[in-house]
């Protein structure tokens, strides 16, 4: 039995690392650019940069925006980071420090912005709009472009909205306009269209470069297929109460949760200000690991901000300190995300930002 | 017309002292503590102690664990911080560092982790359970500590588990067992029930300490009562693009989203990875000041990582640039919170954790 107040995360930088490998290698011909935006999913973007970088020599990165590119162009000086929110007045001043930091851009109007700016060592990416609606040039601005501006970019870019659905209808419809622009106006130049789900679709999808993120870090992008990845992220928390509750006990906030009988609960010292969804809250799964193997509990009552309740009158053996494993190989952010409602992404952006946190990267 | 691509976080610490008034007035004669935890809920704990300590002479704090306490003890020499996650083996060093970190007991056996570190220079709080279930001593616990024991307290400590519902049987049922506890055990030492909503149940819940959090910063706790807290978060982030949908165009991924005619949307510079819950995809709202006021505007698709999008088919005039609001005091985010299915406690403490927000702090 110990006294263990703190939660902890865990992220494998070497099962990264082994995901980078399996989907470079899917990734056929295509260059594997790596996205890092929102600090590498939450995960930290120093540390996954310096792995990627120093072991699987990644050069090309993407960000959402130029504050998180900023770092990674002063640390090395050979890398190209892709910014895929653009250039804006609040960021002009990233864009002219470094050459290595890419503007994609997304409108017409940002690039009558980025050519005022009389930026000249580099040439920047382009995005267009291919059936996401979301960024991206439409057909008629690109139409509207002269002959000097469309030499003036480096890359062709899209985004699609379906690729983790192998056989919707909407990637046929983005490849096919995709290669219709290409072919018309950007010829010339590389073009990138998948992210981690649409390297699983096939060469025709990985053109001439792709962009890994999601299923690097252990998420299972296309759910259609058996989760080739490794996972990346372990979140435990310790045991700091143990208890009895009575027939008819109440637990948590709003007592949501009335025992129907004699119980046994844990509880366990993390919460929704950890990342953990509130979502959760009587519907989520804690583990733990005994002699009898991985045992399961059912959270009950409300998530609360630093703490969350589950009944353990069914585990073999619980003390005071154990380990409560809240995601592991065996139920990973894409199980918990089943159970909150949501996609793993979401879990895991929230779990990486938590300063609580004893934070562990696991390195060879 | 504006290009931009940051979103902006801002603070109002003026609203949050004022606040802080208005519920220091409410308590009585109860000492008005803080509650920083979580980084003060995400707000930036720093911040807020400073403005605290400096602007409204609030010496007492509450931390959920002994690292969030630290900074605030060699800040400031006077001010004392009670750690409500308690002591163990991973924390155990800063209790050691200084007396004005103050560990919440809430377990005999956190109890006799205590008691062996032979720290004499100052007197833990006891939590008691008392229909929460979550932490503290049950009753028969309570009744196995020595005289001695007791006499080492300096605070006796309870959590409400419904003090948001006025009426609610468990406020009856929890202070009715506070009290015995008090008078049998702990009569000589002065004791805290209430946080934020407890404090709005009056006198008898107010004890001798109030810990105050959530309503001071804005969140309405007593939702029964109109929120007599003033508004301190406000969102907004840029529109990156505007485009046209035709009929039968899809949004975003997994095309949840289908226009039955034309369309205006609008791409907004800010997504989940910046805490905007993804639950708001196609329910949320987007709101943009105009000539004609606060014009409302309906999230369509999915909520990405990003960004987000917006049907602005309706709002009289937008442009690149112009800030979209996602939260002000017009819409809050206990009004996202309803929107998102979820409390504004867990949106607060995700909004503010994120480092690509351009965070304004409003101050005198």
């Amino acid at each position: 039995m110990s006294i263990l107040t703190r939660a902890i995360l865990e992220i494998n930088l070497n099962n990264l690392l082994d995901n980078y490998r399996v989907l470079r290698e899917i990734s056929g011909k295509a260059i594997p650019a790596a996205v890092v935006k929102d600090d590498a999913y939450g995960l930290g973007a120093e540390k996954v940069v310096d792995t990627l970088y120093e072991r699987a020599n990644v050069r090309y990165f993407f960000t959402a925006h130029a504050i998180e590119a900023l770092p990674i162009a002063q640390k090395y000086d050979d890398a190209v980071i892709y910014v895929l929110q653009g250039v804006g007045e609040d960021s002009v001043d990233i864009f002219k420090n470094s050459s290595r930091i890419i503007p994609v851009i997304g409108s017409k109007e940002m690039w009558q912005f980025w050519k005022k700016l009389k930026i000249v060592d580099r040439r920047p990416a382009i995005q267009v709009e291919t059936g996401l609606n979301r960024l991206g040039f439409r057909e008629k601005d690109i139409a509207g472009l002269s002959k000097d501006d469309i030499q003036q970019f480096g890359l062709l870019l899209s985004h699609l909205a379906c690729g983790d659905e192998k056989d919707h209808f909407m990637n046929e419809h983005q490849i096919t306009n995709f290669e219709a622009i290409k072919q018309k106006y950007f010829a010339d130049i590389p073009a990138t269209l998948a992210a981690s789900d649409g390297v699983f679709l096939g060469w025709r999808f990985q053109q001439d470069m792709v962009r890994l993120g999601a299923a690097m870090y252990g998420i299972n992008t296309a759910p259609y297929r058996q989760n080739q990845m490794k996972n990346v992220v372990v979140v435990k928390a310790p045991v700091l109460q143990i208890a009895d509750l009575a027939k008819g006990d109440f637990v948590g906030y709003s007592a949501t949760y009335r025992a129907a009988g004699m119980r046994k609960i844990a509880v366990v010292s993390i919460g929704y200000g950890d990342g953990i969804p509130r979502s959760l809250s009587n519907v989520g799964k804690i583990f733990f690991r005994t002699a009898k193997g991985v045992e399961e509990a059912r959270i009950i009552g409300r998530v609360s901000m630093d703490n969350v309740i589950c009944d353990v009158s069914n585990i073999s053996k619980v003390e005071l300190g154990d380990e409560a494993i809240l995601s592991d190989e065996f139920y990973t952010l894409d199980d918990m995300a089943r159970d909150a409602g949501t996609i793993s992404y979401e879990i895991m952006s929230r779990l990486g930002k938590n300063k609580r946190f004893v934070r562990r990267y696991i390195e060879d």
